[in-house]
Order: C-alpha cells, then structure tokens, then sequence
C-alpha cells in the first residue's frame, strides 16, 4: 500500500458527573490524515490545512506524526519514509477532542499503512502519547471514543482499563462551539486537590445512574444522572453565558447539558434528532443574544470510531 | 386479617467502590415480624427474640415499631392495636444490615396488614426512618436493597431516587461475620470529611465499572472494578486480620472482597457456588488462625426482597 486516507470524530469528554472517566465520539466533525508513502527514510510534514499555522511542523513535535514515529519505533521499523498531511476540520483548544482526533486519525493511518500489525485496541497508548505531545497530559476519555468509538468508560489509567457500552438508539448529541478560547491546561489548573466526601458520594451516585441509564435505555434516569456538582461550577465560571445557555437547552427538553471537555465548547443529550436540533438552535441563539458567534453539530452517538476513506 | 408474619432479608451495603451508594441483598440470614391484631388502640411489643436483650422495649424507640407507627401516622390511622414480635436472625452491628431487616420486615407487614395501601417502593422512606430510629442516620444502601430485592444503588438521597439493576446469573456472595462488634457512629466517624480529585477519579471509574460489570456480565470487570480507595483503606483497620482474609479470599478465586456495610462482617463475591463456598473456608478458617470465631452465609443475590410468610 502507497496510500491512506483516515477520518477520526470529534468527542465529548468528561459528560457531565464523569470526569476524565466518560467520553464518546460524534460522527462529524473529525480530522482526516493522509499519508503518502516515500522511498526515503523519514517521516515529513507535508501540509496542514485548518490549523491557521499554530500546530508544530516539526515531525517530532506534531502530535499526528509524534505518535506514527512512536509506533514505527515499538514495531521496530527503521527506514520507514512517508509524506503526511492533516486536515483539521475543528477548531483547536475547542474542547472538541480535536488534538485526540488528529492523533487517532494518525495512529490509524499509519497501521493501515502497514497492513495493521496491530488491532485497534492495541492503538490506544500510542493515541494518548498523542495527547501528551499536544497537551502534556496523555489522557484517555477522549482519544478512548475516538479510537473505538461508542460511549466510552475508562475505569483505570493504570493499569489502562478502557471499554465502551451500549446507548440507547434514539439519543443524540448537541455540541455547541462558541468562539471564544480556554487554555486546556487553565482549566485543569483552577481545579480543587481537595473534593468533598458529601460530593464524592454524589457523583458517584450520578455515575452509576447515567451507566445504568446508558444500558436500561432509560432517558429520566439518563437525564437525573447528568449532574455534576464537582468539575462543572468550577470551570463553567471560564465560560460566559454558561447558566444561561444549560438553562435554554434544559427548557427545550435536553435530557441534560454541560461542558464537553475542559470547554468552552457545550454540549447537550436529547432524545431524537428534532429534539436535538431545537436544542442547538437555542443555545446558539443563545449565545448570540450575549455577541458570542457559534458553531452547532448535531450528531448520534458515533459507534464506527476511525473510518479508513481511502487506499491504494 | 389478624396475623402477620414476613420475613427481610439481610444485606451487603457500599460494595467495595459504592461507599452510601451500593447495596444488595442476599437470600439468607434474615428477620421475621410477626403482628397480631388486637382490639384495643396501641402498639405493644410481645416479644423479641435474639437480641440478647440490647433492642428498646419502648414502641416509640424501636426500630420495627417505630415505622409501624410512622406509617399508620402517615396513613392517617388513628384506633389501630396490634402486639409485634421480632425474631433477630443476625446479630447486632454486624455489618449486615440488622436493623435494616427488621425495619423492612416490620414496615412490609404492617402494610400487608392494612390490606396494602401503599406499593412496596413507597415504603422506602418509612423503612429508612427505621434506620434514623436505630442509627441516627436515614441511610438507604441496606433498606433499599431489603426492600427491593437485588443490587440497588442510590443515586442521589434529596430528591430520593433508588433504583436495581440486574446481575449474573452465576454471581455468589460470601459473608462472613467475625465475633467482634463495632460501632456503626464510629465507623462513620473515622472517615476523613475530604477525598483527593484523583482518589476520587479512581472510585468513579471503578463505580461506572462495576455497574457495567453487572449488567454486561462480564465477570472479570466486575473483579477488577472492586476496589476501594477511599472507604476501605480507612474502615479496615477497625477489623483485625482484614488484609488476610481478603487476600485469602482472592488467592481462592474470589472476583472481590471487601467490608459489608461498615464492618465488621466482611463480603466476597464469587463465580459459582463452590467457588463462593471454598471463598468462605478459607475466610473462616484465616479469621480462626487468628483466635476470632466467625460464622459464614453463601447465598446467590437476592432477587426477590421481602417474603409474607404467613397470614390470616
């Protein structure tokens, strides 16, 4: 094989009560990696579209081609030569998982190119050393839903304990992207050491619900269960509007609403697409009523995971 | 009807992770309630049986009585007379949800006795004024189970909100009583009133992880999500021999083991009904190598909760 095209989605991280231990994956938007093979030895930055020139071209410090350079070496393959370009189709720092999609839709890639010495599962590290490349933080919860797709738990970072359960069909997903910008590593930084025991015992209440919820298909439980009273009235504080949007979305029948990831993007869950769509133009509108622009995705939960587009 | 007798089971609350959250019941030992109608008003306790004299006579004080008289309150129920006895099949501050049982037992007979106004989930916050009544503290993680039948979580306290989930087919549990005694206030107060975000990170994903364990199946991630690193650290040291008995328990197969409720009965869950009994040896026989007698009870989960085991 020469060539390989590969899509990875974009994914809500945290969900509410489910703080690094919750993701799933939308089915668009999501970057798209290409690479093409060379008989040189060496790995180059052929172009990236969408970044606005803020992602390193430097091979080594990129997190697509950080994490194919770090699978080449666990496999052990030295003169490997390839050309590589990203298509960043989402805006970074968005809270989107937009770094685990470029790394997923890399670590993918390159497998394939390699005729897939590893399975999908076996991905994962490689992903999250991704994210350690573009973060300085190799989690989990969202290159987890964007490498297997579906509604992902990890229940351990070490050992590495990931793996997804069934949702109910008819849910959807709204995610709203405001134009405005926080440092991922701001948001983890005004986050307390300390958590209550009384709120401890809360959310893990709230956990517990929302997975059985997930699996029993059962939207009220579903909805009393997105509740977070550790991370969300910490960090919605970075997003303006924030009570303001969750409230409109929960008048117009979202099943819950909250950050998606460390934000500022939001995202909501409701029951059947119509739902879903009146839910983001409401929380667009919204927003907009304050002068924040934004963009809205309304989306299953994406079950598929990384999509290889094309090869030869 | 003139005559009452019915039966609650004992239960297993916090389950290794779901400290105030987790519970579930299980098929034997229990307590028995029996009521017999009189003609004159009042409550009067006949007699109690197996509690070595240590339960208050007063009506108003006792656990059983007292949500008898709390629900007839409630039900508006003013000229009603009737003599109670209470058969105490486990003992006192064991961990295992003794009064808990006899609250159960006494609310769900007094109901039957009434001709069932009430359905048997709306008897929950009468059962759990049994547990203020006995404890101080309106709990729900051994009331709910007792009353429901299965492994129930309570996700959230105000509003109320308690529901099961179902479980293995094949998943046994172990409880064995050691002959010491702790106080459950004391249990409770050695518990720090504040957990570290990465402890609590750690018990959520091991929360979400065991509710996905039940409900898929999968018996190897219901063995790795029990784990406790907040409560059990902490509680075990008020049990002599702990980390040898649980290590015993999990050399021979156990998926789990932890401390029932707030000790000092100790619960392993097992694959299969050998397993759960050989888990049981060697828990009794490593509490024993100690000097510390114990007894053991192997049981499947509890499915159906309270029994009416006679009336006329």
């Amino acid at each position: 094989m020469n060539y390989i095209k590969a899509f990875a989605p974009a994914t809500v991280a945290n969900v509410s009560c489910g703080f690094d231990i919750f993701g799933f994956a939308i089915e668009e938007p999501g970057d798209v990696v290409e690479i093409w093979r060379r008989d040189e030895p060496g790995i180059i930055i052929k172009d990236i579209f969408g970044d606005e020139g803020r992602l390193p071209r430097n091979p080594e410090k990129n997190a697509v081609t950080g994490v194919m350079i770090h699978l080449l070496k666990h496999l052990g393959i030295t003169n490997f030569g390839c050309e590589v370009a990203l298509h960043k189709n989402m805006p970074l720092g968005s809270g989107m998982g937009s770094s685990a999609a470029s790394a997923v839709a890399g670590v993918v890639a390159m497998n394939e190119l390699l005729d897939c010495p590893l399975a999908r599962t076996e991905l994962l590290p490689f992903a999250m050393e991704g994210e350690r490349i573009a973060s300085g933080s190799a989690h989990a919860d969202n290159v987890g839903p964007a490498l297997l797709g579906g509604f992902v738990i990890i229940r351990s970072y070490s050992p590495l304990d990931v793996f997804s359960i069934p949702v109910p069909k008819d849910l959807y997903c709204t995610l709203v992207h405001p134009d405005i910008e926080i440092n991922t590593k701001d948001a983890r930084y005004i986050l307390r050491d300390e958590v209550s025991l009384k709120n401890t015992i809360s959310q893990m209440g709230n956990v517990a619900g929302l997975v059985a919820g997930l699996m029993k298909e059962d939207y009220d439980l579903i909805s009393r269960s997105m509740v977070d009273v550790i991370i969300e009235p910490v960090r919605s504080i970075l997003i303006p509007e924030f009570n303001k949007v969750k409230q409109a979305a929960l008048d117009h029948g979202a099943l819950g609403c909250s950050i998606s990831g460390s934000g500022p993007s939001m995202f909501a869950l409701s029951r059947g697409i119509e739902n879903a769509k009146k839910v983001g133009e409401v929380m667009k509108r919204t927003f907009s009523e304050a002068g924040i622009e934004s963009s809205t995705h309304v989306s299953l939960i994406n079950q598929g995971g990384p999509l290889i587009m094309e090869k030869n």
